[in-house]
């Protein structure tokens, strides 16, 4: 931690900076530069809230030096983590498609997606039963039900299943049927519901907010980690901007970022980024050229009747094109698929 | 609900439009422009996502024309909501002063805070037993003994309680001991949390999310509306913008734009918003001039201690030169204190 | 300046940064962390590109310590300025309203607005001769003949003029009639632009960017006064958000901000920000009641006839209402007006 | 143009917005909801200030529906345009790599470089002689003496120049020397600059402004067509979120989006909006999967020593590297390098 002093503090500022440092258990160096004393303190405590030395008189800012996540980050453990649910491995040299409909809405819909995306060379099925909606009015899921339809669909297609999971109340229900665990971009920071799905002993999806920048992200990995689960697999979904042509702005700079600070594997969902079902595709190839682990993709058997999301899914056939169409960019990759 | 064709739809994609539209129950009003036609469409349910005619062959894009929320709007209530507080009443014509610390962290010190806050003229105490924090290693609160601590200090002031909720299934334990429960900024989209504290029969705080748009707090407030509960009080805190001076952006022009809008009353917290107990004085007094009906402010007796949000906390003594400094501009825009 | 190491940085690696550093004309105290190497340099030198030292291998971060302005900077000067225009004094005790409509568009229009601000209370007149439009179909305005309409609505009211600039060819022109030179936020960073301006001799009023840092304006500014000329007059009028209830989202955080690091007075425009008259008069007040030196504000005789910006434009009697509202809240602040 | 009236507007108040529709020239077509009764106006005029028909009373809000820009239109003009400079063709099947150092710094320098970023494949040089800078105490450019070095890279090279222009003063001297003019995002609503650069002759490189919409950006472009030039190569730079990790964000959304609503071919720039060298690579690569028409990246002999931007410039070993790297993915989306 770095404290820096304002021109105008007294030496006796100085020093009752330093005295505060020294009972906090801080080693300090000071530095008088022309304009400004800086004062170098070692031996960061990140539990304590050092923060608050910035009401001490003749004090200008803080800076901290260390990183405030641990357990993510890529200076703890520099291999990649690698994220396994049944035969399919996110994380490593291939890209996984985790596809199908914003949310389950009744047996015949989940099926027929679910082989449809399948064929098409998806490895894990994708689909809503807890939906969090901005409105009230709006449909809210088939809950329980609509877990056991995923666990049907995934009978038959013998699909692993990524859902959502929207209260800590429910963890242990979602947990039963669900291979991945999704928290959603609106509850990135619902820290309760972070504990309870990290203790739940299930591979765990968590969207970024779409607020939130990559080291809050990375933090609330940490929440996760933190309870024993190092299987956690992040995925970028676009962030909240001025900009209104799409939905969201899709941040693909947040694919090497987090490369370069952390050892998770980190996933694509372009549908819910741009919102809209033709700029899917052009994003989906993006993720991947800029090393993305595998994809977010909603596809829905007929996304103009759909009860949620239904301009930015795609329809099976387009899901088809697309899927043809990555090809290319996985092998220049280097990747498999 | 106006659907915008493509110049270049053709006669039978606009009449595929109109089909649909005549099935979802809309009655229909073709308007042919030089380029385009568009078709207004009468009788919107709301809850239905009609938003997925975006994906027909030939549409452009779907205006909506009704507003998404219908409880909080002042298009059905004109009078303002008034919530009441033991014989405080919030959204009157009295300024509402709620101070006290960011957390709970003992005895001593909540009720010294409860007793210099009241002093300065609070009516309302505040204080943090449960803290949703970005890192885990920081203080999360002291959950129970921190509510029990409340209670004291309502007892020794006579200071109604507002304290915040983070957990679904604490709302029945906060209810127990809040006058009021506060929904934090990052949990403002956590609609579970808000359907359980709808249903808890005391007065909300609802915060406004650091992304979240003036219409989507509109809509988490609909939801508590939706479960019975009309006694909802916003809170304005800052916006997540690009600008790093200050902790967030506050956005005082929320206030018109709410009054505008909704009958519900809406404070402003100065402290989070800012982040700097130096900026706090000027912006409460701007929130009161721009017709708040009350402030949310951080007081510690000795901010450069606090386990939580020092910085931003005013010591005792500029809180009391705060609300001298408040009384002027309270008479001037005719309120009372 | 503080260089981070990186936590496997080598000694040759923070030897080969020191030498570096020494090579710049810096003195260096490097300081060794449990984890990580930081090293302080002393003599900044504001015109080095030392940020380029974040490329030499073992580096993670640059942590500048001086603030990059000088001449605006509230360290250097601690009386606040004043700026003088005829008899008005912006920045000392009297609160200065400057209004008129958005774009002069003829003679007749530009008298009645003078007459009717004058007597309402309006100190200095505005109008817009040179207007930037984002469309090029859009009235540009009326140049040179806006200019001389300007002079007329001088002669006849006393009024002195603030008037657009967004050439540097036309800097000239524009300061035989202005008696304040005006740069739009479009044009905080047209740096040729603001150099120009800065040689006219003739104060300058700067408004914010919509996508500025108060940092960065500060730093438009340091351009105006490196050209010799200290009387520059800040203006905030809103910055790009998410938000769309308002035009941009009006930062009065800024005011404070703004008072604390430099010594410039400082005005606000509720009209640009908020981009509905409707929410001009209470962001009015609350400008005021936060410490802002002025207000720049958009009147029109007929609003909804203006060629620009219409919506926010208040009418005569409105304008009225709200100086008479103003005068209890610039009481309450202990300013004249 | 659709005119929302508010749900209690009176039959008189809708007559008289009828009444000035139709004496603006428009046909209406009133549609009565059950809540609200909206008017649709046919016959918009772009250069109408119809937007000012929101102050009337009972007026809601004015939705348009004919896009604003017309000359940049893919309703316009079908076919993408291509963009010729000598041999090289932007816009066609080939992708474009424009490459070379920020700022032209010495003959030495720039002739360095242009020699090392033609051997890697790149096929336009770029260089800045004119240098729009935060501060007025970083370095500004070399001007003419910067342009004339260009001329020597490019007899020397062969390779076209694109070099920025910050004054339309100087549009005249920079046409002289350039192969493309360069308009800096700080300078996109610099309405002056793009006429002036409009006029010259040579084909016009638009990069985004860094809080525009795409919206903006195309009504940018427009002000050069409007003047007779459709040569315009528009450039993605990235914008300002609220993101720290990177310089700005890269909206790879924008190559799609510009691809559905104009004809003008899109370059990306990989090197301002991350703002780090490290993440160059996997941005280009992503931006030429999304479908760019071109990359323009910043390469310096020698980053750590350059006078402007060294932290996000390439050096040649890196930029031969991602040259290599870019060839699988150019081939993967059917383009030729």
């Amino acid at each position: 931690m770095i404290v820096v002093m304002r021109p105008d503090a007294t030496p006796e500022q100085i020093k009752n900076v330093e005295e505060r440092l020294v009972e906090l258990g801080f080693k300090t160096h000071p530095i008088q530069g022309e304009e400004k004393t800086v004062i170098g303190a070692i031996g960061d405590k990140k539990t304590l809230s050092s923060e608050a030395l910035i009401t001490f008189p003749g004090v200008e800012k803080i800076v901290p030096i260390l990183k405030p996540y641990k357990l993510v980050s890529s200076e703890l453990k520099r291999e990649k983590t690698t994220v396994r649910v049944g035969s399919v491995v996110i994380g490593g040299d291939e890209l996984v498609v985790m596809a199908g409909p914003c949310a389950v809405e009744s047996e015949e819909q989940l099926l027929l997606a679910a082989q449809q995306v399948k064929e098409a060379g998806a490895k894990i099925l994708r689909g809503g039963a807890f939906k969090p909606r901005t409105s009230p009015y709006a449909f809210q899921g088939l809950e329980e039900e609509g877990l056991k339809m995923l666990s049907r669909a995934k009978e038959v297609t013998g699909l692993p299943i990524v859902t959502e999971v929207v209260d800590p109340r429910d963890v242990g229900l979602v947990a039963e049927y669900a291979d991945i665990i999704q928290i959603g971009a609106r509850n990135m920071q619902n820290f309760r519901l972070l504990q309870e799905a990290g203790m739940a002993g299930k591979p765990i999806l968590l969207k970024r907010g779409l607020s939130s920048t990559i080291e809050e992200w990375l933090m609330a990995a940490e929440y996760i980690l933190d309870k024993g689960n190092d299987q956690v697999i992040l995925c970028e979904r676009g962030i909240r901007t001025f900009e209104t042509a799409t939905r969201n702005t899709l941040d693909l700079s947040a694919i090497p970022v987090v490369r370069e600070n952390s050892h998770l594997p980190v996933l694509v969902d372009p549908s819910h980024s741009t919102g809209s079902w033709k700029y899917v595709a052009p994003m989906a190839k993006a993720a991947v050229a800029a090393g993305a682990d595998g994809l977010l993709i909603e596809v829905h058997p007929e996304p103009s009747r759909a009860l949620c999301d239904g301009p930015q899914s795609l329809n099976p056939e387009n899901f088809e094109i697309l899927m043809e169409g990555l090809k290319p960019i996985v092998q220049a990759v280097g990747k498999k698929f």
